[in-house]
């Protein structure tokens, strides 16, 4: 308790991120779900070119270069999806994105709903705006309990891809309690929806309920520059603005968006690595079930696996003591699970030599 | 009233950011306190290195390297303020800094306390997180009523110079106002304070309750960019960061970080460019008297002044018939001013070639 604190600050639990060690050379890094390849070269391309006089300049404040090429992106990947400019919202990292969404959608009259086991950060989010929370556990098999989101009141926020599971909800399911929401917001976080789900993209042309949020850190390899976006009605897009526009009108700034730009644009490139992290994920799998581990089916650019001869936490520590950081979660149901990130096919031999040389499987 | 929106997003009124135009290529853009003059060539060649595959990485969430240039700045300007790491706390631009601060020390339970005349994102601030507030009417000189705030109740945030006034508050009269409010914070928001103010600094030693916030969109000429930051007992910066990390843990890009450290390190060249502002002022406000303006006496970058013999919305089109932008405020005490940025002496000789063309003054 400090005098000169806010209730709310003396209240809250912030979130606490993944380890982020400072140097990396000679760590295999899969901790915190980044991607093993480097950005489009035409994201360096235009960062470079942005790099000028004119950062004097405050930055255009709804990032309408993003917004456009967001626009023609969706038009040729998911033209039923009829989204235009009106339709998108681009922030600071999804995280931003999703601390607008909560703010804009959500007040202390009705609960939000969510998964017990999901992304830690939603929580603190209603901790923050005091939004109450109604938790919905997760079936045995770690599916989502859909018909428990169905029946509640409130709104819903869902992972999908789930995290930390990597497991995928049916677009069908979603669309189920979108039926049964239809004076809620329901947001669906797809932050790892190119590793192998579908989109719930095309859903917004029918329901003006729907907010997907998604970032450009994981499937555009682009962490180090916070981008993420939301996309829905229009409306929702303007409530999302007024909340914005109360807090900080300037988030993106002058190389973010050139670069949020050509990471949309160049998504050939992308499409060929996020290929081949789904290819190397398929032989991380195989090889895990060779060395007895259970993996969830992932959907994501991580795994989430456990083994019933050793406990997760020591697996995590004597991985670390041979430089691979992987991530373990001290928390119920998934305390015997580690959270691996699919690095490159050389990241995850050595990962494999690790488990060997520490362990002998 | 829209029904998908929380009860906060339908009452808010959203700040409004001074215009940004497109293409201003053949405009004089004196409107949004930017700096005419680049940023140092050591901050593009910071950017540049640190456009690299390591952008797929997370950033290090704390601007670790922002704060470490920052504490060796501190000591050398301000050694009696003894400031070290954890007397710093970086974020999105100031005003992202200033949201946080906000919710971090002030809640329902007493006003936070402001002049009527000042930055206009403060009301908006407060109504986002349903802080009520006391706004003192400046003196009728535009200075700032010390006495008022001294006998008020709560929290208190003042700019300093203020803007759009410019007008500076000696250090003399903050301590005062410190003194009488031991037990809430006092936010000195010195977005300007280099183009001629002396900082409150040195006060950090004595008083635990104040905290500085600044931005290196003004005298750092990265507007762009999107980089401001507090200092503070830790205490303060504690509370910033559990806010912080309930909404946002990374906030500032990997490009934002170097560039905001090569800034702090780069001071020679930005001593010099301030030091070229102040004099273009001294000639601008010298030429304004000549035609007839009165001018507030300006410790900033920018002037506020008015014209007896116009109305300040008239000289506003005028200029902008002309290609000259500058900011006018429908707000009563100030319709009749105008705020002028102080630009390049080319750049104020456009404007006040504009003047004479349209006005013959």
């Amino acid at each position: 308790m400090n005098r000169l604190w806010s209730s709310v600050t003396n209240s809250l639990t912030p979130y606490v991120p993944g380890e982020q060690p400072k140097n990396i050379d000679n760590l295999v890094k899969i901790n915190t779900n980044e991607n093993p390849y480097p950005p489009a070269p035409g994201v360096l391309e235009a960062i470079k070119k942005a790099c000028n006089k004119d950062l004097r300049l405050y930055p255009e404040c709804n990032a309408q270069i993003m917004v456009d090429s967001l626009v023609e992106f969706y038009k040729l990947k998911h033209p039923d999806a009829k989204l235009e400019s009106e339709n998108f919202f681009i922030g600071n990292g999804s995280d931003e994105v999703l601390a607008f969404a909560l703010r804009a959608f959500y007040c202390n009259q009705k609960p939000l709903n969510m998964n017990d086991i999901t992304y830690s950060f939603y929580t603190v989010y209603c901790d923050l705006f005091g939004i109450p929370y109604t938790i919905h556990p997760l079936n045995r098999d770690f599916t989502v309990n859909v018909e428990s989101f169905v029946k509640a009141k409130g709104g819903v926020i869902i992972t999908n891809p789930n995290a930390p599971t990597g497991i995928y909800l049916d677009v069908s399911q979603i669309k189920y309690i979108l039926d049964n929401h239809k004076d809620d917001v329901i947001i669906i976080d797809e932050a790892y929806i190119d590793f192998g789900g579908t989109s719930c993209a095309e859903l917004i042309a029918e329901y003006d309920n729907l907010l997907i949020v998604t970032t450009l850190s994981k499937s555009r390899s682009l962490a180090g520059l916070r981008i993420g976006y939301a996309y829905g009605h229009k409306d929702l897009i303007t409530g999302l603005n007024v909340i914005k526009n109360s807090f900080n009108s300037y988030t993106m700034d002058r190389i973010a968006q050139v670069a949020g730009a050509a990471a949309i644009d160049n998504w050939k490139y992308y499409d060929i690595i996020t290929d081949k992290i789904i290819r190397t994920r398929q032989w991380v799998t195989a090889e895990l079930d060779k060395r007895g581990f259970k993996t969830l089916k992932s959907s994501s650019n991580f795994v989430f696996t456990t083994h019933p001869d050793y406990h997760a936490i020591d697996l995590a520590r004597g991985l670390r003591n041979q430089g691979v950081v992987v991530r373990y979660f001290n928390k119920p149901r998934i305390n015997e699970y580690l959270r691996i990130t699919i690095g490159s096919d050389d990241e995850m031999q050595r990962f494999f030599d690790a488990l060997n040389k520490e362990f002998g499987i």
